[in-house]
């Protein structure tokens, strides 16, 4: 049996997050809940990647929350004082051991490496590590 | 503005995949697509954060799909030989900048730290680096 959770994996940022949010505790806690519009600005080192990405594409895009703490277990649930504790994997809260946010966004806009997407609870300069196409339907795929 | 798309970030994985598959050619391309059900064994270290996770749960779990190629930047989607060259962020391939696997599955049993979930496309040893609920619509996060 591989060993494989033991070593350590390096990441990559691809891009990062122009967006008017600079405050995480500003921020809205899911993109639907009165996210801006913000730009993924695509490194160029990632232009072929990046490259079939085009308006009305919905996206899910995985962010490096970089801002949330990673030694945190256990939470209250958006913050509630009044919640029980709950293990963070039966939660979305940012802080967790690998704060990875997962953003549904639609692609408003494309201008060679800047990609404008809809509703991003993600703040400025957040660093982008991976984009990936909603699935549709089995068959649309 | 940050520049923080230029530094390497430390992921750490929280468990891993027990899969009957062991072979990335023969693995289903989706979950809905005939995966088998598997265990994600979460490493003892992580109790906490996995304590709620309970039977009946709908989570996205986060895989880091190791034997994926890093270094490329175009495919052709579903391994298709006709079909054009495309930016892999605009495709699912395993193969991407940071090869990180969005499985929705349902847990279907918790024996410790143990979790069985159904239809889960990675194989055998596959890290996992989070887990988290799906969303359900606003107000019953």
């Amino acid at each position: 049996m591989r060993a494989s959770s033991a070593s350590a994996i390096d990441l990559r940022p691809v891009g990062r997050v122009e967006s008017p949010l600079t405050d995480p505790a500003q921020a809205p806690r899911q993109g639907d809940e009165g996210a801006p519009d913000a730009w993924l600005v695509v490194d160029a080192g990632y232009a072929e990647a990046a490259h079939d990405l085009a308006v009305g594409d919905e996206l899910v895009v995985l962010t490096w929350l970089d801002r949330a703490r990673r030694d945190v277990q256990v939470t209250q649930p958006r913050g509630d004082p009044f919640a029980p504790l709950t293990g963070v994997f039966a939660t979305r809260s940012p802080d967790r051991p690998n704060p990875i946010g997962l953003h549904e966004v639609r692609v408003l806009a494309v201008d060679g490496l800047r990609i404008q997407v809809s509703g991003l609870e993600a703040v400025d300069g957040t660093p982008v590590v991976d984009i990936k196409p909603r699935l549709g339907p089995v068959g649309e795929r």
